[in-house]
């Protein structure tokens, strides 16, 4: 039986993967949802990346997680790779922190690369513009683009009833360039998770299959039907991917 | 419950959608399905697209036809996209006319193309040669590419049985340039409907999905499996996935 | 009922189908499975794709198999295009010996090509590294790609299971230069099988489809969900696919 950990995307917060949990229970493993720091509804949203990766590496120290299958979704791709630079290597002595790494529709950056420049111009200037709207440097998602991008495999009350569950993302985050030379030398396995109707990015030249599970190197290729939004709108059928995917 | 008006595409007529229009019945929609003028067996093949539009302008507001899912298969992408323009505009103390376009493995043309400019170079030269072939100015669906290529989930007798059912296709239309600067000023919401298994373009460089679907801009991504002919293959398929696009 | 012969990739042998070949031959047809020379355990490994390819032949011809549905999956594709050339005209007062070609997540290569000029850099290194190791001039497949990369959709226990069953590659098959010429002009009407979750190809740029497919001109498109290797992890729905692509 496996422990995952389960570090969210942009806009959403830990109790996104509620009914993921429940169905990972059921089947006999743990499973742990921290909220990212600056994520989630009223908090202070002054964050840069390095903050987020540090508020899920201590939860993952204080808690004393090892062994864990690390999962990252969308935005959540570039906190693991941060994590897996921290707490990746294995430690004498003791068990490894981290057993394998679930990037599920995330984000797999370039050595010093933001998740912004991984962005069409289209979405580039869409984020900018959030942001500069905003009066605390954060980007709030408009309701036709989760509607009809994110959440595109949901009727409309289910769009609704996600949608109310979101909160405004942390610019900063997105634009700070990260240095990844560690990452791409860690031994630990590694997973790419891919729901075949995700359109948050366009598919193809800018998509997230193959462009950013081919930067995996080897990798095991996992695939499900869905939106981005499957915790969502198919929580149980997400579980048993990420099982799946997260399997030695 | 929704009201759908279906535009088959090339070499086919309205009777095409019968059996996807009585899975919609069963399901408590309406369903319309005209044919466009030089369309079918037995008339007159010598129209253009403004004349293909038309016929389908003149029957929606014939039948007052409001607040309609206009949904265009392959070469009906290109109508649906000009009936748009036409009557897709909200008018005052009226129900609109359209409620949401769905594109359905159909053609999205840039401004100032043709459906011929956007076949890869050897489809390009069949179209070509079909309609030289012809004594009016029309192309005659070749057996062997209506097996393999357009129905290729049928086995032969149904290959077979949907093929009396084409007609011959007149060569104007592909070839007329069309103005679509109104069409992508457009706020009506739209879908793009993908069969993974369609083949009548040649996947990947000129294939229907990302190619089509993503100059839609914002747009509802919804993907089944099946052929470029799935509403004689799986209509009853096809009907499901034509509600989950055409819903709000 | 069909008449099937299916050519084995690169590492198997002939024994890979036993499962497959049940379950066609529960639903009525026959199929035959030839080890290619210098393929399997324990035989002299010094062969050339000619010699390979002639092995396939002499097995149809001594068998007198006629009307046959000639599968080949991965580095078989290469051997049935060119027992196609040889066996694939057909000859005065008697019944054909090909009715069909199916390339099942199979190398197309262009006239003049290598197998080995059709992978990615990186594993084209993979490959001259491991034949420079090998005492023989042979590749071994390493297990992390085997589990990973090439039979993701199963658990460990298959993955091992399976693995023991492989065998060492000879090399220069893979780097022999295939005049094609013949075969691209040869009627035979072809299919190609594609399984959504094959990444032994890294998908996309460098994949099996469409990049490899699209080389076939006119042909019949069939996909199902599975790794490179579904005749190890759902053999009965690869026969149900195999049937598919090939009946008329």
């Amino acid at each position: 039986m496996l422990t995952f950990v389960l570090v969210h995307g942009s806009w959403h917060d830990g109790s996104a993967w509620k009914a993921v949990i429940d169905h990972l229970e059921t089947k006999g493993h743990l499973a742990f949802a921290p909220t990212i720091a600056g994520h989630g509804k009223g908090v202070n949203k002054n964050v840069n990346h390095a903050r987020c990766t540090q508020s899920i590496v201590n939860y993952i120290v204080s808690k004393d997680l090892t062994d864990i299958v690390l999962l990252g979704h969308s935005f959540g791709g570039t906190i693991i790779a941060k994590v897996a630079e921290a707490i990746g290597d294995g430690f004498a002595g003791q068990r490894q922190r981290i057993r394998r790494l679930i990037f599920f529709d995330a984000f797999v950056l370039n050595d010093g690369e933001s998740l912004r420049d991984n962005l069409p111009p289209h979405l580039q200037q869409l984020i900018d513009r959030l942001a500069k709207e905003s009066d605390d440097n954060t980007m709030t998602m408009p309701f036709d683009l989760w509607c009809e991008a994110f959440i595109n495999d949901a009727d409309l009350e289910l769009a609704k009833s996600s949608y109310v569950q979101l909160s405004s993302e942390p610019y900063q985050p997105s634009i700070d360039k990260l240095d990844l030379k560690q990452f791409y030398s860690l031994p630990i396995p590694k997973s790419y998770l891919y729901c075949t109707e995700d359109n948050s990015l366009p598919q193809g030249e800018w998509g997230w299959h193959p462009r950013m599970s081919n930067r995996l190197g080897l990798f095991r290729f996992v695939q499900m039907p869905g939106s981005h939004e499957v915790m969502f709108s198919n929580p149980g059928g997400l579980a048993e991917k990420i099982i799946v995917a997260g399997r030695d």
